[in-house]
């Protein structure tokens, strides 16, 4: 049983049942799907479920509608998503006394993530749509920049969001992150956009996607206007041999832990730690399995085909800035195939 | 012990501290304050706290950070925030032997509820700021809508975007909902907002609001066009009389459950059934206590001055569509006073 909601968001229910949000999902062992939702027209139109059963019935209470469902149909052992708070599978707990629950870290949650790591064929479409917005809106930027914009980091962020939405995108990833040289150096500045200027002597770095029937695309670019500092030279050199180093590696079998450790003592020992990891699995989450990071647990599973990920080093610094070069890499039978094209946009001076 | 991490969010540690995301905040019953932030350089501008030690110093893992600070400091029993999940408790109780640990629902997080629903001067200020805002948005939309304005759903939802970043907003309260009369009848559709057009003959919904310095504001106005049916009239009457009938109960020591149950039965009667509560409040986050809900225990705190609140009745039928009224409430020492000024746009056929 798991559920999408204010505060206890779960992806997995759009991913088994299409219905985008605000529902329980009962998946009984018999095979057959009980849908709890919200709005109960948007799930008739989008859920491929055996059963629709309207939330406000319950008085939209979980513990009042899982003791009406579950006893009566003969669910008698239930494992609850992990991402239930602790008392309120206390209080389930105690709602249901003829019920067994179960609530584990390894449990379903985590074999859904595995499944959801590798996407199929209408998974891959959505993606690939995604990310060839995202490469338009790169390319529209890129060449403003180039033409001599010189946007505020808000203008840049919704001058995005309008191309996207005109594509017809279903939202942006998450919130786009524009930040000037004079922010940049932060993992994520606060607030991911402001009235500072973008784009202008040092680095800018851009962190975007965008959602396309729920799949979403993850990329930064940075853009680069000299003069550049000789430190500033070396960051750039830096981030392009990591970012090259990294990629060499994305293939089947790879243990993605150690591709990130890998880079990891590479930007130690340049003398830029990464303050984050390496990359992460894209999909329903602008952030899910697997994760390319050297503080998950060391038993992360090797990458397979038809998981897609970032490869997105970043080096960074309080005076001179921060430099990001993140793009989508598919896994396949070979290799990888890359599926955006961000890249650093060196600008004239 | 509380957190504000991806897919736990808890904007508490902002309200307790100033720092806006990804830290881990420790509060001594001495009354000092540790917070163990992801981006240091923004904790070391923002936080008002004792203490700030680097998240990734513990490989940004919550029971190592706890294991090396709890101990250390003679701190033997910990409360955990309600919103941790059950398996993540259940580890920090492993690796935290010699810790005392809690996890209620009536503890920590609802004693710093009931003081987030009370505003102080400063939280008003900001709130204030963010309503007019709010205000500003509403009717530069209002006026080009009435000016012969067809926009689509999107085109709308970005004008406001792109109004509010211009004065300055942190960001939009939420995801601007703009329903169009072919989609104004769901609760909350879904995308909130499409290539569909706004503003025609019947039912335009649009529910937004603005971000200032965190606080956030959340109003709903309806954009009535003629012709209308006779259900649609009963509707524009049905909902006026709803809110003004819940307006005038909002006071000091009103029973917020009591007035939203007072509502639900009006509407009940008149044949247009709540699907959603009568309001909550807002601050930090755009739905915080106090709740004006049947679906909450019964036990809700009475209303104070200090508090605001959104009242925002709605009816709902899926031919006629959907017309809803919201605006921001302070509750004062001798009734309220409303913030915002969203209303019904009634317009030209």
């Amino acid at each position: 049983m798991l559920a999408d909601f204010e505060g206890l968001r779960n992806a997995t229910v759009r991913y088994l049942t299409g219905h985008p949000m605000d529902a329980l999902l009962v998946l009984a062992a018999s095979g057959e799907a009980l849908l709890v939702p919200w709005d109960v027209p948007l799930a008739e139109r989008r859920a491929r479920v055996e059963e629709i059963i309207p939330y406000t019935r319950f008085g939209r209470s979980l513990a009042q509608a899982l003791k009406e469902l579950l006893p009566a149909r003969g669910l008698a052992r239930v494992e609850l998503s992990a991402a239930f708070p602790y008392p309120l599978v206390r209080e389930l707990a105690e709602a249901l006394p003829g019920v067994r629950l179960g609530c584990r870290d390894d449990g379903f949650d985590e074999h859904v993530a595995a499944l959801r790591a590798v996407k199929d064929a209408a998974e891959l479409e959505a993606l690939r749509v995604a990310c060839s917005l995202t490469d338009e809106l790169s390319e529209a930027a890129g060449e403003r920049l180039a033409g001599g914009w010189r946007p505020t980091e808000t203008e840049l962020a919704l001058f995005l969001e309008v191309q996207a939405r005109e594509r017809g995108a279903e939202s942006m990833s998450f919130e786009t992150l524009a930040a000037g040289p004079g922010r940049s150096f932060a993992i994520h500045a606060f607030p991911p956009y402001s009235a500072a200027s973008f784009g202008g002597p040092g680095f800018s770095i851009l962190d975007f996607g965008v959602c396309w029937e729920g799949y979403r695309s993850d990329v930064t670019l940075t853009v680069i206007r000299g003069p550049l500092s000789a430190r500033q030279e070396r960051m750039r050199e830096t981030v392009t041999e990591a970012y090259g180093r990294a990629l060499s590696q994305v293939k089947p079998d790879a243990d993605p832990r150690g591709i990130a450790a890998d880079v990891d003592q590479f930007l130690e020992e340049a003398g830029f730690p990464m303050p984050h990891g390496l990359g992460h699995g894209i999909g329903l989450e602008a952030h899910e399995a697997p994760y390319l990071s050297t503080r998950r647990a060391a038993a992360a599973p090797l990458l397979r085909p038809g998981m897609v990920v970032t490869i997105e080093p970043g080096v960074y610094n309080p005076e001179a800035g921060g430099i990001r070069l993140e793009n989508d890499v598919l896994i396949t039978a070979t290799g990888h195939e890359v599926l955006t094209r961000a890249r650093l946009l060196e600008m004239e001076a």
